[in-house]
């Protein structure tokens, strides 16, 4: 697959280590607003072309799928501008900011006839799919009810002014709530019918959403609840074996050192400034990457109640309780990471497997983040077809 | 203290540790329907007098204070019973199983001018209330959020009917959450203002609840969210670092053995005819206890997020995770299991210090109970005076 890169901020450089080790994939091409930026990805792939914008990326005619990691309220425009010249896209989560973002986005992609993918999230994990499959095998009748906790140092990471602004696509809801809820979309297999939320906002110099928790049921009788802390304390990699989200396995840590950090950095002067600095192109490259083993990627304690079982994903096992039965697999480290990302891609524009997380999907999982931060049941309830949502929606407008 | 037990069933044999090893209590009299159980009482506690009915038991001078483990729908009456006799009262939870029943009881109590304590519960666990003296001190900021999580065989421990059966008192919400949420009232500090709650009935053959969830907000801001899992398949003590409910470590055991030890029982003949086998008198004696050192008790994963900490109370020691401080108080074990109601209590009729686990308390620890039950708000929400509540009650019956 031949891969233009749009947007070489963070998101990119979490993909990064997935493009280099993935055979099947060639970096051809890449834009960004930053000169340093491009003159490093000039460096580390020399036999690609550097774009000044996207417009122009996209009429290279050797770029195949336009890989968007650009800041959420961009996702839209630049999807279709790449859709619109006939590329197929992977854009980074969450989809976008608006269901009317989502629908335009959707329309664009079926007019193309080209595949709008949505990822990462952690619902692409293999212990998640793997997890889907027991479920799917009917062995431990049906799921009923699904935990799922996670607490991390989310809000304190280095950040710029967008990422704390709810409006702009920040906050947890948007930006961890859309892995929360993908993973447990994928899981319990039934439309949202009912949401009851609570939203953390405990940090007045961080004034967005840092935690969220929430009540979810489905139409099909599977309740789900979900609660995520971004306020960096209790690390919930406690649970899962000192594995952290990324699947690397960490000294038991007591602290997130993330908050002592950041008060430096906030002493030494400006916040984005610094984030700028550990930026594609300053602090990175294609040559710093670590190079550790690593097991899977995972989000958090996830404990799913089957009628005959409780199966328990985490990044190095999956274990499953069951009347009389334990039973354990224990995973082989992946050959790189979110290698299922590449696969589900690869695997929908070679027509061998149609992809799940689509703009479609991708459109329902942002349908109930905005819920959750409404405090309102999610407006695509009980329609089928994105599309009369989408048809009202424009006429709207 | 005196104590005169009625109802020598289970729930007297888990307090019965706490009766024979705390020095401040005598156990002078006991009445039960059982007369087998009556005998093993006497054979046990000599110098104690048994009664066929609670009505002489309350007439017995010697009784001081009442214990009552009585099945939960007598609950009510039986304590009646006892105050109107002058006893002060300790009764198990719930309190009783309907709100009027509640009403009834804490009238007598304030008639008869005495003490009306329910428990134990969890909420007496020494790591509860040294987390509410750290939340109380004020040192982490206002509580925001709680988090409460358990996973156990609640529902295949060997059960008589009517612990099946909601409306009388049976299933989890009646029995668990009545631990849980007095947790969560405890250490939020508010009063209950919304409730979203999930409850899971799985099993055909056992048709109470055995599974809830809930979002709960609190009229100070603070909201939780508790989930509970009975249906006897991952065991949550794996983040409690194996230390089971009761106090005990446990080795690392994957599957509860209930469930199996259940199917065996059901092979062999009736449920109760086993549980009552088990019982005071036949498999269980004052001498039969097991003499292990203990843990403090707990109920399950609690992680407390203040403003500036997550506070983490576990069976063995709390964790407090703030900005840049980790800090782990180890706790001693403790001298007897369940001391903390024996303090409640003797400092209460001592006129040492006020108890916490009143009847009005507990009442509203029981409406929102019934609120989870029945998907709606807790009835008593924004009544002050529990009597004005009891009022309104009594004239519409």
């Amino acid at each position: 697959m031949r891969i233009g890169v749009v947007g070489l901020g963070k998101a990119f450089m979490l993909m990064l280590p997935t493009f280099l080790m993935d055979r099947r994939v060639q970096l051809v091409a890449a834009s960004d607003t930053d000169p340093l930026s491009l003159r490093q990805f000039k460096a580390d792939f020399p036999a690609a072309a550097v774009h000044g914008d996207i417009e122009s990326l996209c009429k290279n005619p050797d770029v195949e799928v336009v890989y968007i990691g650009t800041p959420h309220q961009f996702h839209a425009v630049h999807a279709e501008i790449a859709l619109n010249a006939g590329k197929h896209v992977l854009v980074e989560k969450p989809m976008a900011v608006t269901l009317e973002d989502c629908c335009r986005m959707n329309a664009c992609a079926q007019r193309a006839g080209k595949y709008l993918i949505v990822g990462h999230s952690h619902s692409f994990d293999h212990p998640i799919s793997r997890a889907k499959e027991l479920i799917d095998s009917g062995r431990y009748g049906r799921v009923r009810f699904i935990h799922s906790m996670n607490y991390t140092d989310f809000l304190y990471r280095p950040r710029r002014a967008e990422e704390l602004n709810t409006d702009l696509g920040g906050g947890v809801v948007f930006n961890q709530a859309s892995h929360q809820l993908d993973v447990i979309r994928l899981l319990a297999q039934g439309r949202v019918v009912d949401v009851s939320s609570y939203l953390g906002r405990w940090d007045a110099a961080r004034r967005t959403e840092g935690a969220y928790s929430a009540l979810i049921k489905f139409d099909n009788g599977v309740a789900a609840n979900v609660t995520y802390s971004g306020y960096a304390h209790y690390n919930s990699d406690e649970v899962m074996g000192w594995v952290n989200e990324l699947g690397e396995k960490q000294p038991e840590r007591r602290l997130f050192p993330t908050r002592l950090r950041l008060d430096e950095v906030l002493n030494k002067g400006s916040e984005a400034a610094y984030k700028n600095e550990m930026s594609y192109g300053r602090g990175w490259s294609a040559h710093g990457l670590p190079k550790m083993a690593r097991n899977h990627q995972h989000f958090g304690h996830l404990v799913i109640s089957c009628e005959g079982a409780d199966i328990v994903p985490k990044a190095e096992k999956i274990e499953v309780f069951a009347n009389g039965e334990y039973h354990c697999e224990n995973f082989s480290m992946p050959d790189f990471p979110r290698q299922e990302v590449m696969d589900e891609l690869f695997d929908a524009i070679s027509g061998t497997r149609p992809p799940v997380h689509t703009g479609e999907w991708a459109m329902e999982t942002l349908d109930l983040c905005i819920a959750l931060l409404e405090g309102g049941k999610p407006e695509l309830i009980g329609m089928r077809a994105t599309a009369v949502a989408c048809a009202g929606r424009s006429s709207g407008r």
